[in-house]
């Protein structure tokens, strides 16, 4: 079986054709469907395929660790948003981490940890276009998936150059126990803001005030949001970073100060919708608050990403930022149950699949 | 009866009591009650009072011409957005010109034009606060309402300094046949940009096209919003001003280009409303879009008033923008009803409520 004509049946072949060692294979979880409403696993198939030889200019990657995200769930959607939606049959789209296991690139080796867009499987090839090398002696590789990586540098972005925090402001944040809002809510607290989170449970909301140093948080579970906002945040709310949607963004733009920003990252409470979205019926308070809601793609920063990566690097190891993973087990096949927890708010920080051999 | 005593009575008083000439009276009308949905007429009441004579300080204003403006919808509900409410009882607040017709102020002497927040009625004291002198031979008195005062200077400074718009961009404006919306294409015509209006009729839409310059109109009564934007801003939206909110504000959202500014400047199709406003479903695409939805208000421009008035007055006088107002008769009474048609979308340009004397 040749590697460039990919045998993607959905049933293990008996391991008998080939003398010697078993054939081990790559095992990857492809777009079956587009999902309406809330994703399921029969919109994923589970195949497999010899592991990859990489060609000239390319290198093999054995993945450790897969990045569960939001954005996921357009990515499940067709056409194009800030990116395009994964084609039916394509290996699902996902960042992960792993150790070049072949190579025949000039930049990587075999032994190197790498990161990239390496989808949900076992083994991928890659030229080495958006990959990064990683250094698992820094930092827990993990971390290369979360706030060294993508949701760190959302936050960073997100906090510093789109809404351009201030010293003394009031900063809010929603899915404040997520892999975004956490780190946002402590880079708020560095640059001399006030850190406001709003997070389902008290569990999060207890780790969030006495963990990592918000000043507040709202239990959105059990609490009227607006009255907690006008408790929490009596001088009103200078920047509001929206990850989830929905009634939360309604709450805060009711809140909002003079010359307010809201950064909008994300609606999490209405990915899944059947429905059209929810629209913030408070928009209008922009007027009066002269405030701007502003949309932002943390691609669009590539080129300082490195900058970014060190800066977030040097808080964690100055202890001043706490970057948590929730790492959990199942291989690939469990992918489309990891997924949903993110939809159904079980995580606390980056959720991340571990990947091992089975 | 004292002047600083007035009589408030509704019905008129028979003027028998005076000697000499009939009593001239100052025809009022005050907010009654706060309107649930659409205004009517009850939420007014209609009253009299002698003709106020300045104290020292002071001058008195004979009203010639009252400006009609959407905001006063907001201005009739209790509480504050970027301006307190009407009280109760008091005169309606509205822009006006008229005439000075008595003086104990030394800026202000008899004949002088003047400017100011007058309310609805047929005289005014003032102490000068906020009162302009206007020039009755530079432009018609009634252009000093619309495109020389408030709603131009909306235009102005919500297209240059909020919106920032460039030479070549597509810029697309909802009431477009409004005292606002007016102006705000034919600006961007004047800054090279493309103007693209939406307004209800044929009839506006042909004005729009024919007579005051924008590229291309929609007529958002007889059309698919979405569809013609597509047609008619092939290169994406790069400003959206919104005078209207609702469905159309969703279209535009749907079409923006990277890096588009929607401009929230009123909300027209949402002020009458009983049940909350619809929130725009699309503000999503602000995030693919990497753009931004921005309140302001025309007062934070209040030390420019004077330099964009006069660019304005220039560019009037150079015959590239045309200032429409639409003068009605009935003076205060016919208030009401004027107002309204401000909501039923029947006005072109500018609507002014001619106030004589009766």
């Amino acid at each position: 079986m040749a590697a460039d004509a990919p045998d993607t049946t959905a049933e293990e072949p008996p391991q008998t054709a080939a003398p010697g060692p078993a054939i081990a294979l790559n095992h990857q979880v492809r777009l079956a469907a587009r999902p309406s409403g809330m994703l399921k696993r029969s919109d994923f198939e589970f195949t497999h395929e010899p592991i990859p030889v990489p060609s000239d200019g390319e290198f093999a990657v054995e993945i450790s660790h897969i990045s569960l995200d939001p954005a996921m769930r357009g990515w499940m959607n067709a056409g194009a948003t800030y990116i395009e939606g994964v084609e039916l049959g394509d290996v699902m789209r996902a960042g992960a981490v792993g150790r070049v296991s072949a190579s025949k690139h000039p930049g990587f080796s075999v032994g190197d940890h790498a990161c990239g867009i390496f989808g949900v499987q076992e083994h991928a090839l890659s030229d080495g276009r958006g990959v990064i090398k990683v250094d698992p002696a820094l930092a827990p590789i993990e971390t290369y998936l979360g706030t060294l990586a993508m949701t760190g540098l959302t936050a960073y972005f997100g906090l510093l150059d789109v809404a351009k925090v201030r010293e003394g402001e009031t900063v809010v944040v929603s899915g404040a126990a997520g892999a975004v809002g956490s780190v946002v809510g402590q880079i708020a607290k560095i640059k001399g803001a006030r850190a406001v989170g709003i997070a389902g449970g008290a569990d999060k909301c207890r780790w969030l005030t006495e963990e990592i140093g918000f000043d507040a948080a709202i239990d959105y579970k059990n609490e009227d949001v607006r009255a907690a906002l006008r408790e929490r945040a009596p001088d009103r709310v200078d920047v509001y970073f929206d990850n989830v949607g929905g009634e939360i963004l309604d709450a805060a733009l009711a809140r909002l100060a003079r010359g307010a920003r809201v950064v909008i990252c994300g609606a999490i409470s209405q990915y899944n919708n059947t429905t059209p979205y929810r629209g913030p019926a408070n928009y209008i308070a922009l007027l009066p608050a002269r405030a701007a809601m502003i949309g932002f793609v943390v691609f669009d920063y590539a080129d300082r990403y490195g900058e970014a990566a060190a800066e977030l690097a040097g808080w964690i190891a100055d202890g001043r930022l706490v970057s948590r993973e929730e790492v959990l087990e199942g291989g690939v096949d469990a992918f489309p149950e990891t997924l949903l927890r993110l939809f159904s708010g079980e995580n606390t920080g980056k959720l991340v699949l571990h990947v091992g051999a089975r």
